[in-house]
């Protein structure tokens, strides 16, 4: 046990001996010492804060008396099992809150990725080769955007994948969309925003707790409402238009042309594009990225590794146009880097080596194949189910068609222990009676996909 | 070459081989297509596009009349080099700010570490184990306030190091004690702040870029102003109480015992003692941390893996008070997770085998090796120099008393090629024209600290 523990104030007016009484006391109902753990003896420990063993003795007995210590014969002073004490002062502190996940039984989180393919060899590799000796200089603090290994490669990736246009020096790493998020409203500071509805819960939240202005955009079945976009006309729109999460529709070629219009005609105008998991695509032309229709600098491209690597890895990023890039490099006043340098080269060589374009296409059959199952299973109560948004990604709405209440249905996935999240759950301004539920697929493994639809069919059946 | 990068819209009255022709002129403007690269044949583009060849033909021939690309017989279109062409409209982007630092030839660096000692063995050790395929877990998104393993080892970390109270339960771990303050300042919502001048740039700049109402105390050769924040009575002070930043000064007992009484007279208030760089004391008895002393809850303990480990590794960590825990944990409005479950694994095990303590014990000798060298050799020109702060730390107050004036000091530095800031560059609001630098030495090497010092001597020598 160290003696460092015991803080001994010599400029108040408590006794020593009951300031150590107290000290040791909160210590044992706050578990930093625990059970069976044996105190310094009372020589040591009037040697180490320089006071008489007397005062020690006294504040020795004084917990030997309130049964917090024991002191057994020719050994020393012990403490106690507190628990059946009558009264402590013992702090209830509140449980871990995500130790509630793993009672549901039937699981369709969303953002919960296939673990059992992912490639830890690799990944183990290039993590062993980021400790390696000539490799010092990733110990050193970095750019804030970013190391330029990996944004170089972001930049190759989503140049051929989704055709946009950009110099790695547009690029700034961070932990998350919501990360870098809170670094454009700081780069865009006084601007308003407007964001779909529903949404993705984290993006309201961040413009909410940052006290950044911004109203709400209805999403019907054809996207986002331009019409509305054009009429409320504040500076910033922030839209997920390869697959709107949650409600999954994609945003026609006639939309982009018309969003990307608007934002060309005043330069206060940006759209910020979520890309969040259009890895995904399983059917259908790829669209490429808004970024790449627009001539005129006015899309921040954003995206993640939270579904194509892990939502753990803790890496998203931003692409800013020319003007932005500006502002951001002036600005002095900006959030610094937030990725660990080693994590940054660990997935930049996992790209430049190739793998993360083989891990998609590997990872793109496997959640197609899931969703191929679970969909050609619920197409056998066309009574009961009908689905849409299923073209890309790693979630779809699955409506319930059959008659029941959106009440009854959330009551009966609840008796179920089943975690799936109504659709109405990520509205905000919509009243929404409509029986939708956001399914995600992407975590359960396949050997669990039957039990999975067999619940979701009793559970909706009436 | 991807031919998604080709983006056609057919909802546009421009034709579409001029659609082609700016598309392809754009990515070669912006260095997406490179020199000597070759184009999709016609035949090729145009059944991609669903085009005629003659529209492909049509937009190849501009590109070449234009000198973009050029025509070879038999083998089709390549993208010229048009670093000579006479007009284009290549977008200058400023170049990356980090690589002017390399520029300074005597670098007394804040923040920077000895990598030369670095456990790189372990790392890669435990990195490599982090991606074990029994690991597969860390794949999860995981605990918001950060893995359990890790936050059990910080609490007996700084428990036994540092006296503070605490149970992993109450520990946040973020990327930076910025980000984390950031996470307070949520949780604090609504409470007016006391910082000391002067200050770590980056809590002002933070408080200032979420709107956060705050007051300077000066700080003097005593440490923080007590009077002052008694005076203000504001809610929160933020302090470094071990080590000011970048003072240097301890604030003694009295002080201590003040601040915690002024905090446990009322329930609105909170001091966020910042723990910053303590591991390294190099003489004089510990001083247990200001938490250690508070039993009403009101100090939150905030500390970082940038000295001890690496600047890049991104973790810190802060300990909430009970009640201020129940506020984070009932609110749903607060940024998630930022640091990657394989880096806090890594971490974790470093720590739980025991490796942290002996590794600290390592750096302490190494730092207080390079800080007696540099201060033995100053101190043979008592005429120049005089010292403050270093008990403590990988920085301590070089104060030149030959007579020099500030401005003289710093024009003399910037002709000398050093890196080192005045103090004046992190005061607010006291004006400050006295000669005195912040002298970083962690980052030196040992080999170089004789070079180092010889500048310095001889950049202030009259």
């Amino acid at each position: 046990m160290e003696m460092l523990m015991f803080n001994i104030n010599r400029d108040i007016s408590t006794p020593i001996y009951l300031q150590l009484y107290e000290n040791i006391k909160q210590n044992i109902i706050n578990n930093t010492m625990q059970h069976n753990e044996k105190l310094p003896s009372k020589r040591q420990l009037s040697h180490y804060l320089s006071v008489s063993q007397t005062t020690i003795e006294h504040a020795y007995q004084l917990l030997c008396d309130e049964g917090y210590i024991l002191s057994r014969s020719r050994s020393g002073f012990y403490i106690n099992d507190i628990v059946n004490l009558p009264v402590t002062y013992k702090t209830q502190l509140p449980t871990e809150s995500d130790e509630n996940e793993s009672l549901y039984q039937y699981r369709f989180k969303l953002g919960a990725i296939d673990k059992s393919h992912f490639p830890n060899d690799l990944f183990r590799k290039y993590a062993k080769e980021s400790f390696d000796d000539h490799q010092i200089c990733l110990l050193d603090s970095g750019h804030k955007q970013g190391d330029y290994n990996l944004r170089k490669e972001i930049r190759n990736y989503i140049f051929h994948s989704r055709g946009v246009n950009c110099l790695p020096q547009q690029i700034i790493i961070g932990s998350s969309t919501e990360q870098l998020l809170s670094i454009l409203t700081d780069i865009l500071s006084d601007a308003k925003y407007m964001i779909e509805d529903p949404i993705y819960k984290q993006v309201r939240n961040l413009l909410k707790r940052k006290h950044v202005p911004f109203e709400f955009i209805p999403v019907n079945s054809n996207g986002i409402d331009i019409e509305q976009i054009i009429r409320t006309d504040f500076d910033v729109v922030y839209i997920t238009p390869s697959h709107q999460f949650p409600t999954g529709v994609i945003m026609d070629l006639k939309r982009r042309t018309q969003l990307i219009k608007w934002a060309s005609e005043k330069n206060s105008r940006y759209i910020i594009e979520d890309d969040y998991d259009s890895e995904f695509r399983y059917s259908g032309r790829p669209i490429p990225a808004l970024q790449s229709l627009d001539n005129t600098g006015r899309v921040i491209y954003v995206s993640t590794f939270s579904k194509s690597i892990s939502p753990s890895i803790r890496v998203a990023y931003a692409v800013l146009p020319q003007e932005l890039l500006s502002i951001y490099r002036k600005k002095t006043n900006i959030e610094g880097g937030t990725v660990p340098r080693h994590t940054q080269y660990t997935l930049g060589r996992f790209m430049s080596d190739g793998h993360f374009e083989r891990h998609l296409n590997r990872m793109r059959k496997i959640y197609r194949n899931k969703r191929d199952i679970i969909i050609r299973e619920l197409k056998k109560y066309p009574d009961i189910f009908s689905i849409s948004g299923e073209l890309t990604g790693m979630h779809f709405i699955l409506t319930v068609t059959n008659g029941l209440s959106l009440e009854d249905c959330v009551h009966r996935v609840e008796q179920m222990n089943i975690d799936i999240k109504p659709l109405a759950h990520y509205r905000f301004k919509q009243n929404d009676h409509i029986p939708q539920f956001v399914l995600g697929f992407g975590g359960i493994p396949d050997e669990d996909l039957e039990n999975h639809i067999h619940a979701l069919i009793q559970c909706f059946t009436k």
